[in-house]
């Protein structure tokens, strides 16, 4: 494949990723199965590691299902919400995290850690290799889901041995990416975190070191 | 952000995530520190839980440090090797599986476990969600090389213990990704493990369930 991509091709990818969102406030809009497929493609494009292509993708639509997930939800961040105290629990209490009920689709995102038998190319010293690869499905998932005008957003305040019985999960598969999918009322300019004064980005130039941890680089 | 892709826009991405390839043969061209930069940067805009952006980048051009970490690998590579016999032991060792000395650039993606404190929003059921932040970045980076014309190699085969103090990383820091980056040799077709026989592509209809685990979906 000696497939080049132009100045302007380049730029749509740099769009792309700059352009993605954590999205929690949906329409209510279904999702074209098509458009699906192409994004569940697109996931299953990512790299694996000696090719174990270790996910699956659990696509629940169930108003059911929801409710349920949607509940071990609300358990969790009531733990979580205590970690905080003053005006910061106030902002956190004030943050919609999540949008399982509302978004049309969700996916689960699992790894099956027993793929491809007990010897995997390149997963011999490091095992946590295949959620690694995992992880970079849910990444392809999320860009190509932007450029179909579709939102995704990750909850992660969930807890995999509940969410597991939920889904017919069985223990050796990780569930890695509870996702919601479906158009979104508006993509931010900036992520909402940021925008509510949550976090702050860190300057580019601080995450990058020059030979070794610690030492800044030369621009 | 109200920025929509056209039906070409889109077609650039899924070009760009079916064309990236794990790449391990390089050839000796430097890297524009311009297109580096747009890479690390593109990295830089992953998604992350709570915003916490827990990645450092490591830019290793350093021919003594390389040297280091291809020994690390030939001791990981041999014990690896180990786990065949016969034709597949034969296959295992013809397959060129890092490219550390020949490429211009390594870079170590690192995930810091202690960054934005001990209580980080959405980590706090599922504490991996740090390093699953970390592989949407590396992830990312990919893509960008893939439209610099650039491929990257990722090598799993290392010790993490012995790579830390190598690259002075502290302890409560995690390397997560260590990557050969440079211009490819080529771009293949299908991935060298599909095309060497060692492994296949699964049909994507096989990884995708309906509601729960287990259920095939009705196309």
């Amino acid at each position: 494949m000696a497939e080049t991509f132009s100045p302007a091709e380049r730029a749509v990818l740099y769009r792309v990723l700059e352009g993605r969102r954590d999205v929690r406030q949906f329409l209510p809009d279904s999702v074209p199965a098509t458009a699906l497929m192409r994004i569940l493609g697109a996931a299953h494009h990512a790299p694996s590691v000696g090719l174990m292509q270790p996910w699956n993708f659990i696509v629940i639509r169930s108003g059911a299902t929801k409710a349920q997930v949607k509940a071990l939800f609300e358990t969790e961040n009531a733990r979580a919400a205590a970690n905080y105290t003053g005006a910061r629990a106030t902002l956190y209490r004030s943050l919609k995290l999540e949008g399982i009920t509302d978004a049309p689709v969700n996916l689960c995102v699992t790894c099956d850690r027993t793929r491809s038998g007990p010897a995997v190319l390149g997963r011999n010293t490091i095992v946590d290799t295949d959620l690694y690869s995992t992880c970079c499905a849910v990444q392809n998932l999320w860009l190509a889901a932007r450029v179909e005008g579709l939102g995704v957003g990750w909850v992660s305040i969930l807890e995999y041995g509940e969410l597991r019985p939920l889904l017919g999960i069985p223990d050796h598969v990780l569930p890695v990416a509870y996702l919601c999918l479906g158009y979104p009322q508006e993509f931010l300019d900036e992520p909402e975190l940021a925008q509510r004064g949550w976090a702050a980005r860190l300057p580019v130039e601080q995450v990058i070191f020059d030979e070794r941890w610690g030492s800044p680089t030369t621009p």
